[in-house]
């Protein structure tokens, strides 16, 4: 791509070092802005670096957050007895959005994976484990990925937080609402054979 | 979708404006940013206030340019009895990447389209008359989209341009290279028969 300015082409390079965007795409945006006044850019840049500037990881939960507490851990409507466990900022936002969830979170980070050398040290578990073991938890939800490494990461929480005298509990997995028996995966339609739950009619 | 932060709300909504960004993939770029350093960050924000503050218009051709005049109009290996007559600076790059074309351009900003109320006097036509009317232009090439519009706007510029003395040409058009003749277009495939050129075996 041959670009008639130094300015444009540094400005397409920047934006096509974000996942998903090509230099075409980049282009695309570039030219789309120069096309909006001045002060647009500018608000879009602001935007930018207030938020990265400004953004701090909550000190109880480790989302991120505007405070030293986030406001999740702060609201007091807020069930202090359970404690939802997530991988990222993705996963409880998208149980956020569900309003089927009252209680707090905590954020790993990640999860085990010896493939990817990510051990229980790289994650948030020191901090989980300090939580519960202040005494009002009495519930973590492991809300973890069903993968190999999802189930590991699971297990070794297990091991560590029921000796604190907290009851752990995973998400329900079975066949997804509105999905084709016969398209449901083998693994997931066996598992939730076996995991059959006593039908109750309102 | 729920946000954590405020912060983070109004740089989801900044990238959401751009043309083909939804709130998900928003998002997406959003987590990319926090999870870099803040560098980077700035140094994206820098990129683009500062190629919004200095872009300028070519004062010839209408390109973007880092100065007065754009590096196509002041490079001295530029043939300067040919001008390229392009809708966008999209169509100016997509032609300089074939490297087949060694004349200037102008950037008429637009066809026109009595639809979207465009008329020649919102185009940069005045300024190519003015700019064939100089002297050194001998050919003006069409290189505008084969549309209803386009084709007026050709119309337009020839019956304008001829009377100052300069050789209108169009770009060829035809059946796509590697193409499929039975998959081209009824009008295109026309065309290209009517307008068959003798072949010449090198």
């Amino acid at each position: 791509m041959t670009f008639s300015s130094k300015l444009i082409e540094k400005a397409v390079e920047a934006f096509a070092t974000l996942p998903g965007i090509g230099r075409k795409t980049a282009l695309r945006l570039v030219l789309h802005l120069l096309k909006q006044d001045k002060q647009t850019t500018e608000q879009f840049a602001t935007a930018l670096t207030a938020m990265r500037d400004g953004i701090q990881e909550c000190k109880s939960c480790h989302n991120f957050s505007d405070a030293e507490l986030c406001h999740i851990c702060t609201d007091p409507r807020r069930d202090k007895s359970l404690v939802c466990v997530v991988e990222n900022v993705r996963d409880l936002m998208a149980i956020e959005d569900t309003s089927q969830y009252r209680g707090l979170y905590h954020i790993l980070g990640g999860i085990i994976s010896p493939i990817e050398g990510i051990g229980p040290s790289d994650l948030n578990i020191d901090s989980l484990a300090e939580r519960v073991a202040a005494g009002e938890i009495k519930e973590a939800i492991m809300a973890i990925s069903p993968t190999i490494e999802g189930e590991t990461t699971i297990y070794y929480l297990t091991k560590k937080l029921q000796p604190l005298g907290v009851q752990v509990s995973a998400i329900a997995r079975g066949v997804s609402f509105g999905g084709d028996l016969e398209y449901a995966d083998e693994v997931t339609l066996g598992r939730s054979i076996v995991a059959r739950m006593p039908y109750e009619a309102k």
